[in-house]
């Protein structure tokens, strides 16, 4: 056999391997929380969206949920607004609102477009969009910062209703309230309450953190797998930095809602999402329920 | 019979005349291009979009087709971008494009927003989700004038899924061409595209004028109907005025593909399109085929 | 504006106003009992038929069950038939039993021919179709009164499938036993067993009364809202009249068994079930849950 | 092998030879036109019946077209109504017409009740439900003979949608003209248009004569089986009597829209249609395709 | 009426009686499990698959579970294979495995054969088609008898996916274990397992004894009926014999399981199937719920 | 990026070169003949089945066709048969077609048993089941050559229901003739008029072959793609070898009967399934329509 037909088979042989991770997460959901650095670098964003599709096409039904973070920032000093605060907190008022919306839409609706030219068809929606995604105002220790909204309803059938028409849906975190005003939510908290109440298998967090660490100023301790337990004495123990605090809680929410496995996972590693599934050296840090035997990741 | 009891009666007999024409309507598509005044008066856009929704409650089939024309030059000011011109024409750049984008995404939602608060499950969509409108690149003369697309391809199965699962679909003309990029698209034509595609029964342009006169400068000569082959005439006679020569010619196309009549509303009247739909007193100009017997309007 | 548009806007206004209406009760059974003056007068007649034909067209889903009181005695006299009674009871034996489903059947399609000159689809059944109706043999204080029938089952089933190929049912109340004899059953009855199930929304009854008057003796008594425990003290006050007490028992009955809420409606007055259903000024009375607070009815 | 044993086996014998027939017909429709004397005779009504609902069972889809012939006359005379004739013709005017519509609707619904008592799922309907049956005003030789109807237009749908919901549909041959007048249909006619309509695999009329005799002054003469140009020609001989033309007109009609074949069954002979349907001895005359090789019928 | 005529009636009349039979049967699962003389004798065979096509023809939904016996005695000998033997007990080894296999595959098509010659559409499976049927090892005494397996779990959708398209399933009893290596399992097990899995109504057993007797050495203790309490009883006994006792124990399960009855029946008797089934004789043995009345069977 | 990550990058990466082959032949049936070496060599029998499940799991819908061709002759000797010839030809008796029966059911099965441990639902069927395939006799220049069979119908909706319920299909080449006796049928007609009927979009034979050669003799002349035309003035060059020949008249054949390819590979390389279908090298000769250009395999 000469070395060509080597790589060939070789090539053959990573696909046989994905056998049992596609049988396993046939039309399963996975919602993918996608934000940092992976949407700002060109090349990784290709990469993640190439990701999703092949999860699309061999059979799961993947849910992206995405910010718009450093966008926004940038087009809010574009238009030459000035940033309010209260109490050192930005407040997000009916321009800044405006701003974001339309900022996240446009993002939304490039990250279709993304997905359409690979072949597969897409949906880019908000909150809005059948009423999805219902909030309430959210309040910081009492002040007012204005259009931030807390996640009180998500009406999981319009995210059925597309999946079943075989749509890739990409949802933008805004939000109504009773009232049918325009809320900006948490990209995190949108992820995490679509995927239970869509009743997910998988949700996925890309960061730009390789993933959950004993001790976060110590490369080497690295969690690789966490359960719901564990991950409670964790946030007790205080080493936990502030923006892991929010994520690991949405988290251990997801888990608690049915989700069967959350990943935190570096989306700054090309490809970090098939390598997750994929493959069975998981990257990141996964987080699963306290009474499941530890049963794949390394089977 | 008191007053009281009389006026009721008489609201009774008007929901009562409504009901051949639901019947005649029952879920047919109706495609309505929504734009000028009726976008900007708080007050119209209201009584469209109620009028829309009673639509789809009575079992219609409406779609919504929008530009945001005086919203976008208020945003590329904002930004500070200057305008660039070719021949005299306005130039959608890449960077004109961005910001036309974000506002018709806006738009759009704003629109979901208020149909969802009426209580009739909405989408917004753009020519990208699932590949509405695919398009070619649009010269003016010869002259590239940016990112200017002539829809080539509609994908109806697009908005007959999204009308299956029951959503009123509103839709922005934007779209991809083969290499997906984004370009704008003229609002009317993607009316007329989308009202071909979907084999609409009716399409309705709302515009700021009172419908079409045999002699523009003579109010007293506006025509109340109005078969293809008349049209022809009128469009070859010269007394017709710029803006409406497209539009009429995307009304005749539209009739020729199977549209079975097109309405040229003033939406400066409230609730023009119930008027139109709902009575038999209609309003504006109506375009019909050339064979058909002018059998309803007046019946 | 001149008086005409004028006009016109206030038409729409009141198709605007029953939008609220016609949302809540989308795809909603509702029971209409139909009866009294309103089906001998001609002129009701049509108006009762219009109304139950533009509930289905915006999305109601009606069904009609109706008697044939007078017609019955007269074709009776007609053949000259003894009228025969045993206590001062009127009784039913096998020949009016032939000659009572003779009348009903023919009132029951001239109830079809109606709606079906409005261009809805009917069809016309009676409580044998389906064995729609199975009946006990009913006693007068234990006296044989001849072919009149209790309920005792109602196959729902056959109202759904119905329903489901967009049928708008029209009822006659006869019944069949154990063994497959023909009997006669009070239309009142009728509609409340088939109400209870089929768990329609609403239940109307159409009579030749405004409502439930307090004191029957004064006008200004009349009740526009009656909880089912209040409904139940009336009934035990003594006040009542011999014609509302089963009546009475009967929405009673349909409330507990999951019905929203029942009418009963003055059939003399024009539009009464679109006037009661469509405006705000309810006619009539409303009996309904007693933990129901009184959330619409003049919202 | 004692003798009971022996009539056993000869019982499973008759059911097996049944099997071929089952094949043959499973879920193709067969119109029974239902008359004469198998509808006064109380045994022979149970036998056509058991036929029927035994035809259901095993798979065919039945529909039975009836007449009211007698009963009609007896109640026409009970009312004490003059008859009225034109020319020597009957008239139906109005007072005869709603007579005879009562009649046919009680008739209707005492079949129902027979199939129904059967345990199978039974829905009596008129021309009038669904507007099944559309008429024009028929003129014998010119002469008004009033509310008598000639088909133009057979709702066949109405019967599909009956028939997926597992009914057998009864028809009774009442119909609507283009103003939603009630009409008198001859049965036979019904019959041969719902057969037309619905593309019956057959249609069997059940008549008080043995079949179509060559001369029907000698019984021996009977035919087994008469292809269309035969019955033509027949037709054309002078020999077939007054009653008979019109019914071999409507074979040929049947025939030539596309039914199989037709049967002129003697209804006076119990379960005459089983013993045509599943023996090979057929009984009374079939009528068939001319290019039709004699496939079966003895094979 | 001659006598031709007097016998055709009498055919008529043999299905009519059916009539009650077929309707209770409709749409339910009868698990047939064939085996012993009516599998050798070809002329018996043709019964037993007339009987099962009918009774797939006129609505029920037969499923066939059958062994291969004699025939795999056969062919082990032609191959010239020792027969090993342990304890006593003949010993299924791999070489065993393989013979019997293709010996019951073969059985298997040559019913799929006759049933298609017969018009219906059949499907020949084993246990290892979906992996209908899961086993563990099944030890005798403790001793390792080979291949022979115990049924753990039955996948009944496979079968219910057949049946919805139409299918009527051959079922061969070989089976696999959790690491899909095959066995042989016992027919009757299978039959019972599956009949219990699918819910069937009825399971009956083809055997070569006439049914079950209080005293086998007396003919005239034959049981007609025998209720799940006097089964065990008998049991007890010890009056049964050997080859019964499992059988016995089976259809104790499969009544407790939910089957409503069960069938020990003389395959040696042509048609026995339709015999039970049709008339109101009932041949051999059936075991029925304690709880249940005698409630057919003689009404 | 350490060498580790490095290894798993370039995994995902063959991975999502996988991807437009996956969209390319979403819900498209595959048809593969699986023979040759392939089948004997349990390694290369693994690498077929995974490559099949495989390609099920990613959206495609295998059909596998398969011979016995070594397993037969080993058991006719086993049994002791004497090989009959006339001319020189084998002739397939009786007593060689019941043993061929048994081989090649045994062989269908342990494909099944293979599939279903790879976690997918097979079901294993030959042309008796649902008759899928019915033939003629066949001769051989006039000589009778026993039950050997031509193809004369495929009865395709068969396995287009055992599609629609999600089973991979395993076919093994034995018929029916219109007498209902059994038949051998040549495996790779058997495929390539399957592939006809289900209107396949690709055939694929798995030889001991690499491919065809413009000259047998000289390696280096293996054709990589292959236009009917140029397969026809191959086949008249001379050059073809006899076992060949059939092949590629097959492989003409079901290009025009719409199949879109056909592959003739190399069953002894590994995977050589995958290899062609995912990946832009492909193996062995594809043979493609006239008319098409090249549009793939090599993009």
């Amino acid at each position: 056999m000469n070395k060509n037909m080597q790589q060939y088979l070789e090539k053959a042989q990573v696909l046989i391997e994905a056998l049992p991770y596609i049988q396993r997460f046939n039309r399963k959901i996975i919602v993918v929380k996608y934000g940092g650095s992976a949407m700002v670098d060109e090349e990784l964003k290709r990469r993640v969206i190439e990701d999703v599709t092949l999860l699309k096409l061999v059979g799961f039904k993947p849910i992206i949920v995405h910010g718009g973070g450093k966008e926004i920032s940038k087009w809010v000093g574009k238009v030459g607004m000035e940033p309010k605060f209260i109490n050192g907190l930005r407040v997000t008022d009916e321009d800044t609102m405006e701003v974001a919306e339309m900022v996240l839409g446009r993002v939304n609706k490039s990250l279709v477009q993304l997905v359409e030219s690979l072949g597969v068809r897409a949906i880019g929606i908000s909150g809005k969009d059948g009423a999805l995604l219902k909030v309430d105002k959210k309040y910081s220790d009492g002040q007012d910062i204005g259009y931030v909204g807390e996640i009180k309803e998500v009406n999981g059938q319009i995210l059925y209703d597309l999946l079943e028409k075989d749509f890739l849906p990409i949802v933008c975190p805004v939000g109504l309230d009773d009232d049918f005003n325009t809320y900006n939510i948490n990209a995190d908290d949108a992820a995490c309450a679509i995927a239970r109440a869509v009743k997910a298998e998988k949700l996925a967090f890309l960061t730009d953190i390789e993933g959950v660490y004993k001790d976060p100023s110590d490369p080497s301790t690295l969690i690789s797998e966490l359960r719901v337990d564990e991950a409670r004495k964790l946030m007790d123990s205080g080493y936990i930095g502030g923006g892991m605090l929010p994520k690991l809680q949405n988290c251990i929410d997801a888990i608690e809602a049915g989700v069967s496995r959350v990943h935190i996972l570096d989306g700054r590693i090309p490809h970090c999402l098939l390598l997750e599934i994929f493959t069975n050296k998981g990257i990141g840090t996964a987080i699963l329920n306290s009474e499941e035997s530890r049963y794949y990741h390394g089977e």
